[in-house]
C-alpha cells in the first residue's frame, strides 16, 4: 500500500477521473443541448444580419448608435431576458464629415489618388487640405533620425507592415498599431504638418482601415488618415524612385461635444446566488466605414445568444447571468468604464465577465485572466468544449470593454476566435455581414454559454 | 528505489522529454523557418490566383484540366523540382452540354423557375426535357414505403437537409450524399422518371451544388439534377401546400469516350534513402461550375509550396519526396488509381502520403491511417505544429487519391483544415479564389511541409 502515499496525485487522478466525468457527463450533455440549438436555430446570424444591414454602422454618438441600443435591447427581450435595462453613459461624438481626399503628384505632372480614410478621434485639416512634401519612415527610429530637420513642414508617411509571420495576428496589430496611435504626436514633435499611415491590415487591398489615433496633448494635433495597402505599397516605390513631388489630403473630421448613450444590458436572474454577476459581453458601437460585423457586431449577438439559449432550454441559471452590449469601445471606453462604475456602487460581486471581440470566426478557446484557482478550475473544464473546437485555453486574455471591473477582482475571459482573417477587413468598408459565416459564429457562441452556463452552475 | 519500478512510464516520461525536445529543437527551428518562408512569400496564393483566374474549371477531360496540367508543370518546374513529369491516366469525359433549365409549374398557373444543376456523370434528358409529377421524400425510407405505385411516372425530389448540428460538417456531408450517390437508381427500381436533390450545402442560399452520381446498372439511367437549398425549402413548402402541379427539367449532360489525361508529378530526390517514396498531393481537376478554388486548387498550390520552401531554404530531404497533382479525383479517381498502378511496378517502397482536399481553410490538424507504430511516431510530432494552430491529430485520415497506395502498406495522413465554411461554396459556382484566405491557406501549407519534412527526415 506504500505506493499510494507515496504517488497519490498521480494515482488519485486516475481514479478520480471517472467521479469528475460522471459529474461532468451532465455538463457536457447541457452544452450539447446548447449547441444543438444554436446550430439549428441560426438567431444570432439572424441577429447580425438585422444589426448590419438594417442599423449599419454604429459610431458612438451616431444615430446608427442610437439605433442599435434600442434594437438590441429588443433582441435582448426576444431573447427572454428577465429584465433589459438601458445604462447611461456620455461619448464622445466624433465625425468624419464629408469624404477625405487624398493625392500625389508625380514628377511626370500627373496626379495619383489615394485610398484614404481618416484616422478616427483625429482633427480635420483647413478647407483647402494640406500640400507639403511627404517623407516616408518605416518606425521611430527613422522618425527620430530624421528629427526637426528632416520632417519640419512635411508630411510624415508612417510605412509599417503587419508582420506576416506572426501566427497570432493580434501580436502583428499590435506592434503596428503604435504608429496609428502615437504617429500623429510623434510626427508633431519634429514640426510635421499632417500624418499619413499604412493601413494595419494583414493583406494588400484598396480598403482604408480607419481606428482610434491618440493626440499627446504636448504636441500641435495632426491631421492623420490611413491609406490603403496598396497604395502605401505603391507610394513607398515612388518615394524610392523620387517620383513624388508632393503630397495633398483633406479631411473633414471633427470632434463634437459627448452625447448621452447606453450600454444595453439584459439580464437572468440566477435562482440560489443572485448576487453573483457574470458578464457576458461585446461592444456595440463600430467604426462608420462598415457595417461593423465582425468588430463587433459579432460579439453583441452571441452575448444575446447566451441568454436565448438559455430560456429556451429552460435552463435556471443559479447565478445572475448579464448579456452586456458595451457602448464606444472604439473610440473612448466610456461604456465598460460606466459598468464598471455601476458595479462598484452594487453591493454585489463580480464573479466573472467573458468578451467577444476578436471577430466572429471559428472558435479556438479562451484567454482567460484568473487568480490560480480560478484558472485551475476554469481550465478543468477545457475537455468539454473540445468537441466544438474551442478547447484551446490560454492564459491571459479579456477584453477592452470588462477590464475596467479589475479592481473588482473579477476573473476574465476573452473568446479566442481564429485570427487569421480578422485585420482583413477590420474597421475597414469590408467588415460587412456576407464576411462573417454563420456556423463559425454559431460555434463561438456555443464556447460562450458553454462556459458561462459552467461559471453559473459551479461559481469561481 | 523500488517506486521506479513500480511506475517507470510515469517518471521516464518525465525524465526523458528534455532530451525528446532538444532533438525536436531543431526541428521546430526549421518548421519555423519554412512557416517564415512561405507566409512572407504568399507563393501559394499566387499559384493559386493563376490556377482559378487564368485556368480557371478543370473538369477531367476539359481543356481546362489540360491547361491545368501544363500550368502545374512549370510552377513545379519554377518550385524547384528535381524532376517534374506527367503520369499518364485515361478520364472520363462528362459535359454539362447547354445550361441546364428547370422550373415547376403551381396551382395558379405560374411557373417558379429552379436554379439547377445537372448532377455530374448523369445523362440528359430528351430534348424536350422531362415533365411530370413529382413528389418529396425525405429520405430512402418514405420512398420505399411510397413503392412502384407512389413514385412510377414521377419526378423524385430528395429533400435531405445537411445535419447543421454536426460540428463536423464532413459527416453531414456524407450522410446527405447519399441521396445525391444512390438517389437516382433508387428511384429508378420503382420506375421513377428523374431526380431532383436538395443541394448538399450547409447555407441556405440561391447557387446548386453539383457533385457525382453513381448508377446502378441495374436499373435505367434517370436524369438528376441538384436544386440550391432555397428552392429547395421553396419546393417543399410548396408541394406541403399541394400547390404544384408539374416539374419540368432539362439537362444536357452526356458522358463521351475517355480521354488522355495526365497527373502532374514534381520531385525532390532524397539525399539518404531515395527509394523511399513520401507522397504529398491534392487533385487538379474540379467541378465545371466554378474555378475548383478549394476543391482542390488549394491542396495542389500547398503540395507545389512543400517543394518550392524546402528548395528555396536549401533544405536537403533524406527521403524522396513527390507532389502530385492528382488527376479525376471527382468523377472517376483514374489518377490515383494510376499512381498506385504506377508504385506497384516501382522498386520502391511508398513510406507516406499526405492529402490536402479538404479545402484550403485554416487547418486544425491531421487525421493519421498508419499502423501502431508509425502513429506513434507521429502522433509524438504533434507539439511541433500546435504553434500554427495544426497540433489536432486524430485516428484516421487520408484521401481519395491516396487510398489506392494501401495496399502498399503505405501511412496515410490528410489535412485537416476547418471544415465550417466548405460546403458553403463546395461543388457550386461560389467556390472562386476570392473565397480563399491566403493566411489559412499557408498556415494548411506550412502545416503539410512541416510533416513531409520530418517524415522525409526520420522515416516511419
Amino acid at each position: 500500500m506504500r505506493i499510494f502515499r507515496l504517488i497519490p496525485a498521480v494515482l488519485l487522478g486516475v481514479f478520480f477521473m471517472p467521479v469528475v466525468h460522471a459529474q461532468s457527463a451532465a455538463d457536457s450533455i447541457v452544452l450539447r443541448r446548447m449547441a444543438d440549438d444554436i446550430l439549428r436555430k441560426n438567431a444570432a446570424y439572424e441577429n447580425l444580419r438585422f444589426l448590419c444591414k438594417k442599423v449599419g454602422s454604429r459610431l458612438s454618438g451616431s444615430a446608427g448608435a442610437e439605433k442599435a441600443v434600442i434594437e438590441t435591447a429588443r433582441m435582448l427581450r426576444e431573447a427572454g431576458a428577465d429584465t433589459v435595462y438601458l445604462q447611461p453613459c456620455m461619448v464622445p461624438h466624433w465625425v468624419r464629415g464629408a469624404k477625405e481626399e487624398a493625392n500625389i503628384t508625380l514628377s511626370n505632372g500627373k496626379t495619383f489618388t489615394l485610398k484614404a480614410a481618416a484616422l478616427g478621434n483625429s482633427v480635420g485639416t483647413p478647407a483647402k487640405g494640406i500640400s507639403a512634401h511627404i517623407i516616408e519612415v518605416k518606425n521611430f527610429a527613422e522618425l527620430d533620425n530624421l528629427g526637426k530637420a528632416g520632417v519640419e513642414g512635411k508630411i510624415v508617411f508612417y510605412n509599417y507592415p503587419m508582420d506576416p509571420t506572426n501566427v497570432a495576428t493580434f501580436r502583428s496589430y499590435g506592434q503596428a498599431g503604435a504608429y496609428r496611435g502615437n504617429g500623429p504626436s510623434m510626427a508633431a514633435k519634429y514640426g510635421a504638418v499632417g500624418v499619413m499611415i499604412r493601413s494595419l491590415a494583414s493583406n494588400v487591398d484598396d480598403y482604408p482601415h480607419t481606428g482610434a489615433t491618440r493626440y499627446n496633448d504636448s504636441f500641435p494635433k495632426l491631421p492623420a488618415i490611413a491609406i490603403s495597402t496598396r497604395d502605401a505599397d505603391y507610394l513607398s516605390e515612388a518615394l524610392q524612385k523620387k517620383q513624388v513631388t508632393k503630397a495633398y489630403f483633406k479631411t473633414n473630421a471633427e470632434m463634437l461635444p459627448d452625447v448621452q448613450s447606453y450600454n444595453v444590458v439584459g439580464e437572468i436572474r440566477g435562482t440560489e446566488f443572485p448576487d453573483e454577476i457574470i458578464t457576458v459581453g461585446g461592444h456595440l458601437d463600430s467604426w462608420d466605414l462598415a457595417e461593423g460585423a465582425h468588430d463587433d457586431g459579432t460579439g453583441c449577438v452571441q452575448s444575446i445568444e447566451v441568454i436565448r439559449v438559455m430560456k429556451a432550454l429552460g435552463i435556471k441559471p443559479k447565478r445572475t447571468i448579464r448579456a452586456v452590449m458595451f457602448m464606444n469601445e472604439e473610440n473612448g471606453l466610456r461604456g465598460g468604464t460606466a459598468y464598471a462604475e455601476q458595479a462598484k456602487k452594487e453591493n454585489k460581486k463580480f464573479i466573472f465577465a467573458l468578451e467577444s471581440d476578436a471577430g466572429g470566426f471559428v472558435p479556438r478557446g479562451f484567454g482567460v485572466s484568473a487568480n490560480p484557482d480560478q484558472a485551475a478550475k476554469i481550465f478543468a473544464w477545457k475537455w468539454l468544449f473540445q468537441p466544438y473546437g474551442a478547447g484551446d485555453f490560454t492564459s491571459g486574455g479579456g477584453g477592452a470593454d470588462i477590464g475596467p471591473l479589475k479592481p473588482l477582482g473579477t476573473a476574465m475571459a476573452g473568446l479566442s476566435p481564429d485570427s487569421q482573417r480578422y485585420f482583413d477587413v477590420h474597421h475597414a468598408s469590408t467588415d460587412v455581414f456576407e464576411a462573417v459565416s454563420p456556423r463559425e459564429l454559431n460555434l463561438g457562441a456555443i464556447a460562450m454559454a458553454g462556459l458561462i452556463y459552467l461559471v453559473s452552475e459551479y461559481g469561481l
